[in-house]
């Protein structure tokens, strides 16, 4: 109600709730949204893609175009599968990472998200194991908690999930007899940890997956923007019947149209499509039709060039500003991608030192996100896709600034664990 | 798979679906939406506005305005709850209901039919039951079907939902031992039935669900598209922590953008934020904005105005075409909106004969899409919201060809049920 902005009246409805409502919890994302709105801050939290660089007024005679001369269907109802013309060049984004698709196993989707959920919504009773890396990007456990399953982690190294304990761990589950319904992986430019599977280990995985018979869900927004090299191909590629393959325009266009999709398998395929008929309908005419204009009357691969460029100076900025500022803490240089996954020097915690990090006007995410249980205290993302690079740096050196009063505290007072304690009245932005 | 359009190979992950999955099946509102898109066939069957009236050489001059000075935030996420000027315009859209509402109690979704899934998905265990009008809108029932949901019915008369029944209802599913999660109501021109909830039934029916302590879920789409009298207050007017309302763009603009809203209690608000987050991160801020940007610079009460006499007269079509040519079937008046509920002559059945309309080029929905059993064979619903007044007679003339034939089957052979058997030939739309 508007006269209880802090919401502590009780709620009348409290019983009333489904089991899977009191698994949703606030999502740091939300919380970071918020936190970097604020111009003061140095935000390095968010995976807002640095879209300044769009030719907007020659966008904006697309857009008028679209309603002028297409209006009747661009304001219309559509397909719940999607639009035919925008699946089919979707065909053709993915064909850059040697998927070969037809435009019938395509879904469009709200945004990736949504695809995650209708996979979920689908396959996900409540106790079933999704298998995921460890660390995994913070929206999709949100989905995973949300359905109620239980996530089971996986080992990253240098070049991504390591097989070996992939296959160890279906082996473990089967005879735990676990039900596993998939295996969730970002296999470039991880979200958070930055890393690539390596092109032996694709083939690895889906060898891996085939044999215990666990369908994979191979999650992609960011394979077309490696700095240096071109994208290896997808898992998708390689595996037709055992691959729910996700894309996204969020990064390699704009995000703000919220259009992604999904590709699976046919029968697959058309359980999403039941499934997404009956969470929104239909997916926007006017976003499918705007991204699908876009496609067909611009440079997009041109377009995803300038952003590999911007980013790869941004990421650059990053990594120099770590080893300048912080060089007691570890980091992995990306490839490509939004993300450096830095561990912090012993004994500190990145979820406590938040909010002295916010007073000091710089915002991360807390390693702890990215994991189902409680882990990941050590380690900090820092988001190199949006600030420019001398804010980066800002941002940086105030981190350093916040690391090293950390560290002090801990030389005098014990490790960040003990000093918990006396931390409880700070104010917590992950609940503002 | 592309090489298996049909989709009769197995399916491999069959044994993996959720059990909600299984409960997914073809709503007849994708069937039909393909139908209707057939150009010879005259369609009485989809909800589609009819947005050729909109004036689009001036929403494209806006929506140019809107990417070009606005693009770095309309082209970028948003908050997961909505955008704040949009919320607050919303208030003053409700307002013509007598709702009073504060922006922080709205969520924006992707149309109503997202807010259905997010209440249904926040509300809803396996087995609880949902209390509906008999009949109900079909989407809303594909949701709470997907979140194996029971659903039970309570009848209608011209006045709508009759209290006394919902009364008995709730007082006999308590005396059960069954979990009501809440009352599911389009208080407003019905879909399908066409028929609005009196003033003194609203009071009655907030009475009733307060004393049984169950929420109600009031779904508004059409309240403003009365032809002839002053909205009605609505029933979140009435109760504001007793109440969970739906609105939408979709029937009032137009439904391209995928704008609808929910107004919920606080503490349901947050979990209903916390569910879109998971499902779709945030709402389209491109779609948001286009919308808003049309309150502000369009007068929207005007073009909602028009929508209206255009309807009353499509209205006046049907109703005098069913007059004419098909003076043996039953039906109401609807007073706005977009239906006309039909009882056939008795003995037919409209999903049997479904087939046979549609070769004769005129669709409708049966009437046992909008029953949670198999209900619903007596009875049609004919849309006359988007063919011109003379498509809107010649499908109904159509229509009365194919009764013609179908009362002489009867006469011959006996009921339509008895002629079932006969039938199974048919290509049957649902399923295309």
């Amino acid at each position: 109600m508007s006269d209880d902005p802090q919401g502590t009246r009780l709620d009348r409805w409290y019983s009333r709730y489904a089991s899977r409502a009191h698994a949703m919890r606030a999502s740091e994302i939300r919380a970071l949204f918020s936190v970097a709105n604020r111009p003061e801050v140095v935000s390095l939290a968010g995976g807002m893609p640095n879209i300044s660089g769009l030719p907007l007024a020659q966008l904006a005679d697309t857009s008028a175009r679209l309603v002028r001369d297409f209006g009747e269907v661009a304001l219309q109802y559509g397909s719940g599968q999607g639009d035919e013309t925008l699946r089919e060049q979707i065909t053709e984004v993915m064909a850059l990472e040697g998927i070969s698709a037809h435009p019938d196993d395509i879904v469009v989707t709200t945004g990736s998200q949504q695809a995650l959920d209708l996979v979920t919504r689908i396959f996900i009773d409540p106790g079933d194991v999704v298998v995921a890396e460890a660390p995994s990007y913070v929206g999709a456990l949100g989905v995973f908690r949300a359905h109620e399953a239980d996530v089971v982690h996986v080992s990253m190294d240098a070049d991504g999930l390591i097989p070996d304990e992939l296959d160890a761990t279906l082996t473990r589950l089967a005879a735990e007899g676990r039900t596993v319904k998939f295996l969730y992986t970002v296999p470039n430019f991880h979200n958070p940890a930055g890393v690539t599977l390596s092109l032996e280990r694709r083939r690895k995985v889906v060898e891996i997956c085939d044999r215990h018979d666990v369908l994979i869900l191979e999650d992609n927004p960011y394979g077309l923007l490696g700095f240096d090299s071109e994208p290896l191909p997808a898992m998708r590629s390689m595996s037709e019947d055992g691959v729910i393959y996700l894309g996204s325009f969020s990064k390699t266009f704009a995000p703000g149209y919220r259009v992604g999709w999904a590709v699976a398998p046919h029968a697959v395929r058309e359980k999403l499509v039941l499934a997404s008929e009956s969470a929104i309908l239909c997916p926007s005419n006017a976003s499918q039709m705007s991204i699908s204009h876009y496609l067909e009357h611009y440079d997009w691969v041109g377009q995803i060039k300038n952003y590999r460029e911007q980013y790869r100076e941004r990421r650059d900025a990053m990594v120099g500003a770590l080893e300048e500022y912080i060089p007691d803490a570890t980091w992995n240089t990306p490839q490509g991608g939004f993300y450096v996954w830095v561990k912090l020097p012993y004994g500190l915690d990145a979820r406590e030192m938040l909010p002295r990090a916010v007073t000091a006007r710089v915002a991360y995410v807390a390693g702890t996100a990215f994991f189902f249980g409680d882990e990941g205290h050590d380690h900090m993302r820092l988001s190199f896709c949006y600030p420019s690079p001398e804010r980066i740096e800002e941002g940086v050196r105030r981190l350093a600034g916040v690391v090293n009063a950390e560290l002090e505290t801990v030389s005098i007072f014990g490790t960040a664990g003990e000093t918990r304690q006396r931390l409880v009245d700070f104010p917590s932005p992950d609940v503002s």
